[in-house]
């Protein structure tokens, strides 16, 4: 059974990889980008979608207030990135906000950071994953029903994908990234052209979601724009990641992040400008990069082409999630904020357990919210505003330390090396500003999405902080109490009190005897009577076989096995305080699980119920049955 | 943990009871016939609701036939009677249709006989809790939409009451289901009455169910019959529990049975006539007791009793199930058919794992049914008509058996005894009637509710009985392997070779240490190296703590824990092939689950890679954490 499910796995996942083999490797600036944009540049393909989904609430009349929206998110990524360029060259070994808070903020804040990046890196998966499936369903409509187990589907295999370990071969990235660019950009340039020739026609035909149910106000506009900021998730990514470029890094890194921000500002301001160029209706079934591909090419190859660029660029931006945040988890989980699993790495090198809980949670938020990106959309983006502004309020307080060093001291903190700046006020207001702007969009996006969905997310993060510092307090105390330290940890024999544990006198209870008696120590034979009957039977067997041996018979009224084994284990332990009591039970190994629940299994009924009684060791000698055809068995009797 | 888990299992269920308590007591006509019949007479609260279901499907105009299918059931009704009370007087120790199979048919028969009626059990339970929660909603329709939760509710309350053993006080039975008989011929008596004096409205204001959709055809007629046969569900209750009778045994409980057909030919053709007169209606939300009772009451006090009575009896009627699945399971599985754990008796008495089998398995069906009777039915009365047919048979072949006998010569199987009876021929035709009507009306339902669901039955019995036999041979096959009469059973000594896993050294990995050396026999200790950078931390600390004691280090590069311990001891084996090899694993135990889970647990992982490894013990020293608070934690330090 062993073997048929190691070699199932090893096909799903292929052979195991040794520690050595973990690559390291640096990458130019033109496949960094590709491999950190995807997350941050597939937004686009929704962000605008949903400033729409918001403006239609007062009206398609509405509509043509995206655009003032989307310039004003455009500015806040420009704060963004002047701002994080900053964070990239302090931290050249990486600066995510986890990083960043717990260097200059502590703990609290730190987990905090990592608790709301968790969340975003399961939010990324599933929301990506619905868009990107959304997409596939624009062009086939047919295929809506079946969203839900499109995008279950998609998750599963990215799973196994990442089980089996990426190589996180920067090929691999490059081909679907700059295939989307080119796309994108081709649909701007094309449509640009035909809206200024003027043959450029309004899309028809697409059914729009709740037209002019309210009032235009002030919190629906900023409701709006809360919802296009979800354009700016995963512009951290190359923060994160300083130390895959090649030398010098952070001049690399800090270029690649310019260039990433400005290709996005023109794909987000180029389709919400197209998407009113073609009157695009935000809809339930046909997504609005469907809408002006279908408008700018009609129903041809290139409309197919932006689509399945849009969705390969998706799955890339959920792929990045499968590599951050199992990356992310083992971090809390080294620090001891989450649990100690999460450290392991699986037989092909990757943080199994991280990606498992990644892909069966985000699979479970596809199917309650049934893969629609509009009802995952309050509940995104609040937690990378929360680590965006806790990563800047890092930087503030490191610029504050900065201007108390003497000009020429270091100081290196966990791989950032601190040195005087003289312009550290200037760089200090840049990073102020940016905590301030993402702060007051972190509070406009809980208060104005707070019903639709926000307040879970508001309740959740604090709940799992508190949760992890519970795990941390729990380690902490484990490790006071095994530690070495004390007086009690004298190394040295005790006595002994041996038991076997008899139910029936059989080929199992006789092997369970027979290693009781190999331990060359006195050992008394205990039987837990359930039934009258049936001890009187083993009453005589034992009588025939074992003769003089005696036989302890503990009576069970109540027809429970372990509580008068656990009275008789109290006697003992009365008797010699401090004596090991070591039960020795057989047990029936069968061929195969559905077996194994034929039989009563009471190896883990007594570890379970002696489990708080100090000194009782349980020693388990399994009998193998084997499967052989009837008359075999008879043979051999 | 335990002692908190156990006083709310007993706030729940109550003080544990001693096996000696077991009860044993006779009971009188009247309180048997409330034991026995509310299965059966519940049955009228939904079986002319059911024939009305089907014949909407051609039209209201068709309603009238409900009559003469009512009247056909009738029929069947008076030949099962006649036939079952020929089985009451040859069985009078209790003559299920699983006994009376076992006796004459053989084993795949019983079985099959069995199979049938666990799966109706659990019907049983689904369709009266869902015509109970029916009944409620059709006085409080804005209850409508929570009748799966009400439904699942009523089961788990049940599961509780039935864990805690329900004195099978008859008085507890008699009070609703005579209440109900009350109110029921009251109901009739007060419609007759209003129907000959012509002040008998029809009622109005029910939604039908999808009206004349197909033509009137044969099939649709006795589609509606086998619906209506449902009512027949429950009849053979007396001849499983005739033990219970005062003696004359056999003959009380055939008036019994007598009487509790008179009464449900009276309620099942009344109802259906009333039905007719006042011009009830199938619908998904009111019942057609609840539309008879508004016409012959209006909606006050007498409405609302009726209403009260019909969801008691039906209650009472799901809990007989709870009753007779887990004695039906348990005499399965004494014969082997089924897992030996439904053998056993709880702490409160009751077979506890066939009533949460039976609630568990009829709540799902609940869930998925959406609580609906009409659903449920095509499921329905299959397994009890297959049931029917096969004890019929049974008795057909046992009155040939009795044709061969001697007069005067007596034999005794399973406490039925067979004697000469010079009647044989006339009883065998009874019987083979029987078998030949209940075969007949099976093929039926089979057929016309093939594509409704029945198809889910006759799938699944087959299985179930395919699966019954899978286990019946492994438990013949281990209980040959287990056997002592073979050579290789001696008792005595063998070599012995004991590994001490060490993870790190700490407070629990020095309690498996003395302990192994308390056993007083050589022993060494092995490590697994994943993570060189601890392998290193703890030969170090070894070599502080351990001085000369060798610590054996075995590499794992594909960080798998078990695997170079497997192969370890594979060397040891081909070093020592007949000796024990003992592995002792320390161990953490936390206060509470949710902690255990924070710690790798690996004892349970090693049991299981050594699972099939022969003569390998396990031996778990659990270290005890204290959960002390931080600062006592350091006190003892």
């Amino acid at each position: 059974m062993a073997t048929s499910r190691q070699s199932f796995s090893q096909i799903l996942l292929g052979r195991p990889l040794e520690t050595a083999a973990a690559p390291h490797q640096a990458i130019g600036k033109i496949p960094a980008l590709a491999v950190f944009a995807s997350d941050a540049l597939s937004s686009v393909a929704y962000a605008t979608e949903e400033i729409l989904v918001i403006l239609a609430l007062a009206g398609a009349a509405y509509f043509h207030l995206s655009i003032p929206i989307a310039l004003g998110i455009s500015l806040l990524l420009i704060v963004l990135t002047t701002s994080y360029r900053q964070t990239i060259f302090a931290y050249p070994g990486g600066g995510g906000a986890y990083i960043v808070a717990r260097d200059n903020l502590g703990e609290l804040p730190a987990q905090t950071a990592g608790a709301a990046l968790l969340t975003d890196y399961i939010l990324t998966v599933a929301v990506s994953i619905s868009s990107g499936v959304a997409q596939i369903t624009s062009a086939f409509p047919t295929l809506y029903p079946y969203r839900v187990e499109i995008a279950v589907g998609l998750i599963v295999f990215m799973t196994i994908v990442n089980l089996r370990g990426v190589k996180e071969s920067s090929t691999a990235f490059a081909v679907p990234t700059y295939f989307f660019l080119g796309m994108a950009l081709l649909l701007l340039i094309v449509g640009a052209f035909r809206w200024v020739t003027g043959t450029l026609e309004p899309i028809t035909g697409v059914e729009m979601v709740a037209n002019a149910v309210s009032p235009l106000t002030l919190f629906l506009v900023l409701r709006a724009f809360s919802s296009g900021c979800t354009a700016l998730t995963g512009v951290e990514a190359i923060s994160n990641g300083i130390t895959a470029f090649k030398e010098p890094r952070s001049r690399n890194a800090a270029n690649t992040m310019l260039a990433m921000s400005g290709i996005l500002m023109t794909l987000f301001i180029g389709i919400t400008l197209l998407a009113r160029a073609v009157h695009a209706q935000p809809s339930e079934v046909e997504t609005v990069i469907s809408q002006i591909g279908r408008a700018v090419y009609g129903n041809g190859t290139f409309y197919l082409l932006t689509l399945i660029s849009t969705t390969l660029i998706l799955i890339m931006a959920a792929n990045t999630s499968f590599a951050d945040f199992p990356r992310l988890a083992a971090l809390h989980a080294g620090d001891g904020f989450l649990p100690r699993q999460l450290t392991f790495r699986g037989s092909r090198l990757v943080f199994s357990w991280g990606v498992v809980m990644l892909a069966g949670i985000a699979s479970l938020l596809v199917i309650l919210f049934q893969a629609s990106v509009s009802a995952l959309i309050p509940l995104y983006a609040i937690g990378v505003f929360l680590s965006f502004t806790l990563s800047q309020s890092g930087m503030v307080v490191r610029w504050h330390k900065v201007s108390r060093m003497q000009p020429g001291e270091e100081v290196e903190v966990h791989g950032s090396i601190m040195r005087y700046d003289p312009q550290w006020r200037w760089k200090q207001i840049v990073n102020g500003i940016g905590a301030i702007m993402t702060f007051v969009v972190m509070i406009v996006f809980a208060v104005t999405k707070f019903r639709d969905g926000a307040w879970i997310v508001i309740v959740l993060t604090p709940s799992l902080v508190w949760f992890f510092f519970r795990i941390h307090h729990h380690y902490k105390a484990v490790a006071a109490d095994l530690s070495l330290a004390g007086e009690n940890r004298m190394i040295g024999a005790r006595p002994l009190r041996t038991i076997v544990l008899i139910d029936n006198l059989h080929a199992a209870s006789i092997r369970a005897i027979n290693f009781a008696m190999s331990l060359g120590q006195p050992w008394t034979a205990v039987h837990v009577s359930i039934d009258s009957d049936r001890t009187a039977d083993l009453e005589r067997k034992w009588a025939m076989r074992m003769g003089e041996t005696p036989l302890v018979v503990l009576a069970s009224p109540y027809r429970s096995l372990t509580e008068p084994l656990i009275t008789y284990v109290q006697e003992i332990r009365q008797e010699a305080p401090d004596a090991y009591i070591h039960v020795i039970l057989g047990g029936l190994t069968t061929e195969s699980f559905w077996q194994q629940g034929l039989h009563r299994n009471s190896t883990m009924v007594f570890r379970m119920a002696f489990r708080h009684l100090e000194g009782v060791a349980i020693t388990n000698v399994p009998y193998q049955l084997h499967h052989l055809p009837h008359a075999m068995v008879a043979d051999r009797h």
